[in-house]
Protein backbone atom coordinates (compact mmCIF):
# COMPACT_ATOMS: atom_id res chain seq x y z
CA UNK A 1 0.00 0.00 0.00
CA UNK A 2 1.25 3.32 -0.78
CA UNK A 3 1.57 6.46 1.61
CA UNK A 4 0.49 8.42 -0.91
CA UNK A 5 -2.50 11.18 -0.08
CA UNK A 6 -2.60 10.79 3.72
CA UNK A 7 -2.52 13.32 5.59
CA UNK A 8 0.37 13.97 7.63
CA UNK A 9 -1.71 14.43 10.72
CA UNK A 10 -2.88 10.86 10.02
CA UNK A 11 0.42 9.80 9.67
CA UNK A 12 1.17 10.86 12.78
CA UNK A 13 -1.60 8.90 14.65
CA UNK A 14 -1.20 5.65 13.28
CA UNK A 15 1.54 4.27 15.03
CA UNK A 16 -0.49 5.70 18.68
CA UNK A 17 -3.15 3.48 16.58
CA UNK A 18 -0.70 0.52 16.90
CA UNK A 19 0.82 0.97 20.14
CA UNK A 20 -2.48 0.94 21.67
CA UNK A 21 -3.72 -2.18 19.89
CA UNK A 22 -0.55 -4.02 20.79
CA UNK A 23 -1.20 -2.59 24.49
CA UNK A 24 -4.93 -4.91 24.58
CA UNK A 25 -5.22 -7.60 26.98
CA UNK A 26 -5.14 -10.96 25.30
CA UNK A 27 -8.39 -13.31 25.70
CA UNK A 28 -9.99 -10.35 25.16
CA UNK A 29 -12.87 -9.61 22.22
CA UNK A 30 -11.26 -10.25 18.85
CA UNK A 31 -13.13 -6.85 17.68
CA UNK A 32 -12.93 -3.30 18.66
CA UNK A 33 -14.99 -0.80 17.78
CA UNK A 34 -14.10 3.08 16.41
CA UNK A 35 -15.72 4.36 19.39
CA UNK A 36 -14.07 2.35 21.94
CA UNK A 37 -10.44 3.38 20.33
CA UNK A 38 -11.50 6.87 19.96
CA UNK A 39 -12.62 7.08 23.86
CA UNK A 40 -8.98 5.29 24.78
CA UNK A 41 -6.88 7.96 22.92
CA UNK A 42 -9.04 11.04 23.71
CA UNK A 43 -9.93 11.47 19.78
CA UNK A 44 -13.25 11.62 18.02
CA UNK A 45 -14.94 8.89 16.42
CA UNK A 46 -15.36 10.33 12.98
CA UNK A 47 -11.51 10.75 13.01
CA UNK A 48 -10.09 7.34 14.09
CA UNK A 49 -12.87 6.17 11.18
CA UNK A 50 -11.25 8.14 8.63
CA UNK A 51 -7.57 7.24 10.06
CA UNK A 52 -7.96 4.23 10.03
CA UNK A 53 -10.01 3.84 6.60
CA UNK A 54 -6.20 5.02 5.04
CA UNK A 55 -4.54 1.58 6.07
CA UNK A 56 -7.54 -0.84 6.08
CA UNK A 57 -10.94 -1.88 4.60
CA UNK A 58 -11.69 -4.22 7.23
CA UNK A 59 -14.12 -2.28 9.67
CA UNK A 60 -17.57 -3.56 9.91
CA UNK A 61 -20.95 -2.03 11.17
CA UNK A 62 -21.50 -3.01 15.16
CA UNK A 63 -18.58 -5.24 14.90
CA UNK A 64 -15.52 -2.49 14.50
CA UNK A 65 -12.28 -4.46 13.52
CA UNK A 66 -10.73 -7.81 14.13
CA UNK A 67 -7.94 -6.25 16.23
CA UNK A 68 -5.25 -9.16 14.76
CA UNK A 69 -5.73 -7.64 11.22
CA UNK A 70 -5.59 -4.49 12.21
CA UNK A 71 -2.10 -4.45 13.97
CA UNK A 72 -0.95 -6.51 11.18
CA UNK A 73 -2.45 -3.80 8.12
CA UNK A 74 -0.93 -1.07 10.62
CA UNK A 75 2.44 -3.03 10.78
CA UNK A 76 2.60 -3.28 7.29
CA UNK A 77 1.87 -0.06 6.43
CA UNK A 78 4.37 1.98 8.29
CA UNK A 79 6.75 -0.39 7.30
CA UNK A 80 5.86 0.31 3.95
CA UNK A 81 7.96 2.95 1.62
CA UNK A 82 9.91 2.52 -1.58
CA UNK A 83 11.54 5.68 -0.10
CA UNK A 84 12.97 4.15 3.37
CA UNK A 85 16.78 5.26 3.10
CA UNK A 86 17.88 8.69 4.06
CA UNK A 87 21.40 10.59 4.86
CA UNK A 88 21.67 13.22 7.34
CA UNK A 89 24.27 16.25 6.72
CA UNK A 90 25.43 17.95 9.81
CA UNK A 91 26.51 15.74 12.63
CA UNK A 92 27.06 17.99 15.64
CA UNK A 93 25.54 17.06 18.87
CA UNK A 94 21.42 17.18 16.79
CA UNK A 95 22.90 15.08 14.20
CA UNK A 96 24.87 12.76 15.72
CA UNK A 97 21.96 12.15 18.05
CA UNK A 98 19.41 11.73 15.11
CA UNK A 99 21.83 9.19 13.56
CA UNK A 100 21.68 7.13 16.82
CA UNK A 101 18.08 7.58 16.92
CA UNK A 102 16.27 4.12 16.82
CA UNK A 103 12.47 6.07 16.60
CA UNK A 104 12.65 5.94 12.36
CA UNK A 105 12.63 2.19 12.13
CA UNK A 106 8.61 1.90 13.13
CA UNK A 107 7.94 4.43 10.15
CA UNK A 108 10.09 1.86 7.69
CA UNK A 109 12.99 4.99 7.60
CA UNK A 110 16.72 4.16 7.73
CA UNK A 111 19.09 6.77 8.16
CA UNK A 112 22.09 5.51 6.54
CA UNK A 113 24.71 7.82 6.74
CA UNK A 114 25.51 11.48 8.24
CA UNK A 115 27.94 13.49 6.54
CA UNK A 116 29.82 16.65 7.86
CA UNK A 117 32.65 19.37 6.58
CA UNK A 118 34.48 18.93 9.98
CA UNK A 119 37.09 16.07 9.75
CA UNK A 120 36.97 15.27 13.56
CA UNK A 121 33.49 14.70 12.85
CA UNK A 122 33.52 11.83 10.50
CA UNK A 123 34.02 8.54 11.45
CA UNK A 124 31.65 6.29 13.41
CA UNK A 125 29.02 7.19 16.18
CA UNK A 126 28.34 5.36 19.73
CA UNK A 127 25.96 2.66 17.91
CA UNK A 128 27.85 2.09 14.79
CA UNK A 129 26.76 4.62 12.50
CA UNK A 130 29.29 6.29 9.64
CA UNK A 131 29.64 9.67 9.29
CA UNK A 132 31.38 10.56 6.20
CA UNK A 133 33.27 13.84 4.68
CA UNK A 134 31.39 16.09 2.29
CA UNK A 135 32.89 15.34 -0.58
CA UNK A 136 31.34 11.80 -0.62
CA UNK A 137 28.32 12.80 -0.45
CA UNK A 138 27.14 12.90 -4.12
CA UNK A 139 28.60 9.95 -4.98
CA UNK A 140 26.85 8.14 -1.83
CA UNK A 141 23.62 9.74 -2.42
CA UNK A 142 23.40 8.12 -6.26
CA UNK A 143 25.23 5.00 -5.54
CA UNK A 144 22.16 4.31 -2.84
CA UNK A 145 19.66 5.76 -4.56
CA UNK A 146 18.92 7.94 -1.70
CA UNK A 147 15.95 10.26 -1.70
CA UNK A 148 15.82 11.71 0.95
CA UNK A 149 17.74 13.86 3.46
CA UNK A 150 18.22 15.87 6.84
CA UNK A 151 19.89 19.36 7.15
CA UNK A 152 20.98 19.63 10.19
CA UNK A 153 23.78 22.26 9.39
CA UNK A 154 23.91 25.82 11.15
CA UNK A 155 21.68 28.35 9.43
CA UNK A 156 24.57 29.99 7.40
CA UNK A 157 25.77 26.90 5.39
CA UNK A 158 22.22 25.52 4.96
CA UNK A 159 21.21 26.53 1.67
CA UNK A 160 24.73 25.74 0.24
CA UNK A 161 23.54 22.08 1.54
CA UNK A 162 20.62 22.41 0.55
CA UNK A 163 21.87 22.89 -3.34
CA UNK A 164 24.03 20.19 -3.28
CA UNK A 165 21.53 17.76 -2.05
CA UNK A 166 19.70 18.59 -4.87
CA UNK A 167 22.62 18.32 -7.23
CA UNK A 168 23.13 14.81 -5.67
CA UNK A 169 19.47 13.73 -6.62
CA UNK A 170 17.37 14.27 -3.22
CA UNK A 171 13.98 14.46 -3.38
CA UNK A 172 12.75 15.46 0.13
CA UNK A 173 14.71 17.70 2.49
CA UNK A 174 13.88 17.88 6.30
CA UNK A 175 15.24 21.10 7.33
CA UNK A 176 16.03 21.28 11.04
CA UNK A 177 18.07 25.11 10.74
CA UNK A 178 16.06 28.04 10.86
CA UNK A 179 16.64 29.31 7.58
CA UNK A 180 14.07 29.24 4.32
CA UNK A 181 15.48 27.22 1.89
CA UNK A 182 15.05 27.73 -1.80
CA UNK A 183 14.65 24.78 -3.89
CA UNK A 184 13.56 24.04 -7.48
CA UNK A 185 9.96 22.82 -8.57
CA UNK A 186 9.42 19.02 -7.47
CA UNK A 187 11.65 19.09 -4.69
CA UNK A 188 9.54 19.12 -1.20
CA UNK A 189 10.94 20.81 1.94
CA UNK A 190 9.17 20.40 5.16
CA UNK A 191 10.52 22.94 8.33
CA UNK A 192 11.35 21.42 11.63
CA UNK A 193 12.98 24.14 13.86
CA UNK A 194 12.46 23.17 17.40
CA UNK A 195 12.62 26.74 18.75
CA UNK A 196 10.20 27.86 16.27
CA UNK A 197 8.14 24.94 17.46
CA UNK A 198 8.67 26.12 21.27
CA UNK A 199 8.17 29.43 20.75
CA UNK A 200 4.92 28.59 18.60
CA UNK A 201 4.06 27.04 21.75
CA UNK A 202 4.82 29.69 24.07
CA UNK A 203 2.71 32.05 22.27
CA UNK A 204 -0.38 29.76 22.44
CA UNK A 205 0.27 29.54 26.41
CA UNK A 206 -0.04 32.75 26.62
CA UNK A 207 -3.31 33.44 24.10
CA UNK A 208 -4.95 31.49 26.96
CA UNK A 209 -3.34 33.57 29.72
CA UNK A 210 -4.75 36.49 27.82
CA UNK A 211 -8.87 35.67 26.46
CA UNK B 1 4.32 43.26 21.58
CA UNK B 2 2.59 39.94 22.36
CA UNK B 3 3.25 37.10 20.15
CA UNK B 4 -0.74 36.18 20.70
CA UNK B 5 -2.68 35.76 17.92
CA UNK B 6 0.53 35.13 14.97
CA UNK B 7 0.22 32.08 13.53
CA UNK B 8 2.90 29.32 13.54
CA UNK B 9 3.57 29.78 10.10
CA UNK B 10 4.21 33.49 10.12
CA UNK B 11 6.57 32.87 13.21
CA UNK B 12 8.40 30.62 11.28
CA UNK B 13 9.56 32.77 9.04
CA UNK B 14 10.02 35.91 10.79
CA UNK B 15 14.00 35.14 11.68
CA UNK B 16 14.24 34.39 7.98
CA UNK B 17 13.10 38.13 7.28
CA UNK B 18 15.50 39.41 10.29
CA UNK B 19 18.52 37.03 8.79
CA UNK B 20 17.98 38.53 5.94
CA UNK B 21 17.68 42.06 6.46
CA UNK B 22 21.18 41.85 8.45
CA UNK B 23 22.67 40.26 5.28
CA UNK B 24 21.50 43.51 3.56
CA UNK B 25 24.85 45.29 2.50
CA UNK B 26 25.57 49.13 4.48
CA UNK B 27 25.50 52.00 2.03
CA UNK B 28 22.27 50.71 0.48
CA UNK B 29 19.23 52.52 0.01
CA UNK B 30 17.47 52.87 4.04
CA UNK B 31 14.43 51.42 2.29
CA UNK B 32 13.12 48.04 1.05
CA UNK B 33 9.88 46.97 -0.29
CA UNK B 34 7.83 44.16 0.56
CA UNK B 35 8.12 43.13 -3.27
CA UNK B 36 12.17 43.03 -3.29
CA UNK B 37 11.81 41.18 0.58
CA UNK B 38 9.28 38.43 -1.23
CA UNK B 39 11.40 38.01 -4.39
CA UNK B 40 14.56 37.41 -2.38
CA UNK B 41 13.11 35.02 -0.06
CA UNK B 42 11.31 33.28 -2.63
CA UNK B 43 7.84 34.16 -1.11
CA UNK B 44 4.58 35.55 -1.67
CA UNK B 45 4.17 39.48 -1.56
CA UNK B 46 1.17 39.60 -0.11
CA UNK B 47 2.47 36.74 2.07
CA UNK B 48 5.24 39.02 3.12
CA UNK B 49 3.33 42.52 3.86
CA UNK B 50 0.65 40.26 5.89
CA UNK B 51 3.62 38.48 8.10
CA UNK B 52 5.41 41.64 8.64
CA UNK B 53 2.19 43.39 9.63
CA UNK B 54 2.35 40.89 12.67
CA UNK B 55 5.54 43.01 13.98
CA UNK B 56 5.86 46.61 12.57
CA UNK B 57 3.45 49.28 11.33
CA UNK B 58 5.97 50.76 9.58
CA UNK B 59 5.60 49.54 5.36
CA UNK B 60 4.47 52.83 3.57
CA UNK B 61 3.27 52.94 0.06
CA UNK B 62 5.73 53.50 -2.39
CA UNK B 63 8.75 53.92 -0.31
CA UNK B 64 8.37 50.30 2.11
CA UNK B 65 9.79 49.82 5.25
CA UNK B 66 12.91 51.66 6.92
CA UNK B 67 15.38 48.92 7.01
CA UNK B 68 17.12 49.60 10.24
CA UNK B 69 13.46 50.14 12.05
CA UNK B 70 12.30 46.59 10.63
CA UNK B 71 15.26 45.08 12.37
CA UNK B 72 14.62 46.67 15.48
CA UNK B 73 11.23 45.56 15.75
CA UNK B 74 11.69 41.89 14.35
CA UNK B 75 14.66 41.91 17.24
CA UNK B 76 11.82 43.33 20.11
CA UNK B 77 9.63 40.89 18.79
CA UNK B 78 11.29 37.72 18.68
CA UNK B 79 13.02 38.39 21.71
CA UNK B 80 10.34 38.80 23.41
CA UNK B 81 7.76 36.77 25.59
CA UNK B 82 6.89 36.34 29.21
CA UNK B 83 7.14 32.41 29.09
CA UNK B 84 10.73 31.99 28.38
CA UNK B 85 11.87 29.36 30.58
CA UNK B 86 11.29 25.84 29.64
CA UNK B 87 12.52 22.48 30.93
CA UNK B 88 13.28 19.14 29.00
CA UNK B 89 12.38 15.35 30.37
CA UNK B 90 14.44 12.90 29.00
CA UNK B 91 17.71 13.53 28.75
CA UNK B 92 19.37 11.01 26.50
CA UNK B 93 21.03 11.93 23.23
CA UNK B 94 18.51 14.00 21.61
CA UNK B 95 17.18 15.88 25.35
CA UNK B 96 21.27 16.56 25.84
CA UNK B 97 21.69 18.10 21.94
CA UNK B 98 18.86 20.23 22.83
CA UNK B 99 19.65 21.23 25.73
CA UNK B 100 23.47 22.47 24.44
CA UNK B 101 21.35 23.63 21.54
CA UNK B 102 21.83 27.51 21.12
CA UNK B 103 19.34 28.17 18.57
CA UNK B 104 16.49 28.69 21.16
CA UNK B 105 17.78 32.74 22.69
CA UNK B 106 17.19 34.07 19.10
CA UNK B 107 13.45 32.92 19.69
CA UNK B 108 13.77 34.37 23.68
CA UNK B 109 12.97 31.20 25.10
CA UNK B 110 16.12 29.79 27.32
CA UNK B 111 16.01 26.33 28.36
CA UNK B 112 17.08 25.95 32.39
CA UNK B 113 17.10 22.74 33.12
CA UNK B 114 17.00 19.17 32.16
CA UNK B 115 15.32 15.99 34.24
CA UNK B 116 16.45 12.16 33.76
CA UNK B 117 15.09 9.22 36.22
CA UNK B 118 18.63 7.47 35.65
CA UNK B 119 20.90 8.26 37.66
CA UNK B 120 23.95 8.55 35.40
CA UNK B 121 22.17 10.99 33.38
CA UNK B 122 22.38 13.50 35.82
CA UNK B 123 25.14 16.34 36.18
CA UNK B 124 25.67 18.56 34.12
CA UNK B 125 26.33 18.75 29.97
CA UNK B 126 29.27 20.10 27.96
CA UNK B 127 28.15 23.54 27.97
CA UNK B 128 27.39 23.58 32.02
CA UNK B 129 23.17 22.88 31.93
CA UNK B 130 21.72 20.88 34.77
CA UNK B 131 20.24 17.95 34.81
CA UNK B 132 18.41 17.39 37.86
CA UNK B 133 16.68 13.44 39.18
CA UNK B 134 13.07 13.66 38.22
CA UNK B 135 11.91 13.92 41.96
CA UNK B 136 13.30 17.80 41.76
CA UNK B 137 10.90 18.35 38.93
CA UNK B 138 7.84 19.94 40.42
CA UNK B 139 9.72 21.84 42.76
CA UNK B 140 11.97 23.32 40.32
CA UNK B 141 8.98 24.25 38.42
CA UNK B 142 7.05 26.15 41.07
CA UNK B 143 10.10 27.91 41.93
CA UNK B 144 11.23 29.11 38.71
CA UNK B 145 7.39 29.38 37.46
CA UNK B 146 8.28 27.75 34.61
CA UNK B 147 5.47 27.16 31.78
CA UNK B 148 7.22 24.95 28.83
CA UNK B 149 7.91 21.84 28.98
CA UNK B 150 9.95 19.62 25.91
CA UNK B 151 8.99 15.58 26.55
CA UNK B 152 11.90 13.68 24.99
CA UNK B 153 11.44 10.31 27.12
CA UNK B 154 10.86 6.97 25.69
CA UNK B 155 7.25 6.69 24.28
CA UNK B 156 6.68 4.05 27.03
CA UNK B 157 7.25 7.14 29.87
CA UNK B 158 5.22 9.86 27.89
CA UNK B 159 2.18 10.45 29.53
CA UNK B 160 3.36 9.55 32.71
CA UNK B 161 5.95 12.36 32.72
CA UNK B 162 2.87 14.81 30.71
CA UNK B 163 0.86 14.13 34.15
CA UNK B 164 3.59 14.60 36.44
CA UNK B 165 4.60 18.50 34.06
CA UNK B 166 0.74 19.03 34.57
CA UNK B 167 0.76 18.37 38.29
CA UNK B 168 3.43 20.68 38.41
CA UNK B 169 1.85 23.34 36.67
CA UNK B 170 3.62 23.25 32.85
CA UNK B 171 0.96 25.02 30.36
CA UNK B 172 2.37 24.16 27.13
CA UNK B 173 4.00 20.29 26.23
CA UNK B 174 6.14 19.76 23.02
CA UNK B 175 5.84 16.29 23.03
CA UNK B 176 8.88 14.48 21.00
CA UNK B 177 7.64 10.98 21.37
CA UNK B 178 6.04 9.32 19.00
CA UNK B 179 2.70 8.97 21.40
CA UNK B 180 -0.62 10.97 21.77
CA UNK B 181 -0.54 12.40 24.67
CA UNK B 182 -3.81 12.64 26.72
CA UNK B 183 -4.20 16.43 28.88
CA UNK B 184 -6.85 18.21 30.86
CA UNK B 185 -7.93 21.42 29.30
CA UNK B 186 -6.06 24.17 28.91
CA UNK B 187 -3.01 22.08 28.55
CA UNK B 188 -1.34 23.38 25.36
CA UNK B 189 0.38 20.67 23.14
CA UNK B 190 2.43 20.10 19.98
CA UNK B 191 3.75 17.20 18.45
CA UNK B 192 7.09 17.19 16.96
CA UNK B 193 8.18 13.93 15.64
CA UNK B 194 11.51 13.75 13.76
CA UNK B 195 10.69 10.50 12.12
CA UNK B 196 7.22 11.19 11.97
CA UNK B 197 7.60 14.48 10.20
CA UNK B 198 10.67 12.30 7.87
CA UNK B 199 8.04 9.69 6.80
CA UNK B 200 5.28 12.67 6.25
CA UNK B 201 7.99 13.57 3.74
CA UNK B 202 8.70 10.42 2.21
CA UNK B 203 5.16 9.92 1.33
CA UNK B 204 4.82 13.64 -0.27
CA UNK B 205 8.17 12.64 -2.73
CA UNK B 206 6.54 9.15 -3.83
CA UNK B 207 3.51 11.19 -4.63
CA UNK B 208 5.36 13.41 -7.09
CA UNK B 209 6.66 10.67 -8.42
CA UNK B 210 3.39 8.54 -9.10
CA UNK B 211 1.02 11.54 -10.79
Amino acid sequence: MSTSGISRSTLQRLPTYLTYLKTLPEGGSPYISATNIAAALGLGEVQVRKDLAAVTSGGKPKVGYVITDLIRELDQFLGYTDLSDAIIVGCGKLGRALLDYQGFSQYGLKLLAGFDNDPKAVGITEHGQKIFPMDKLGSFCSRNRVSLAIIAVPAAHAQEVCDLLVESGIRGILNMSAVHLTVPKGIAVSNENIAVSLAALAAQVENHRRP
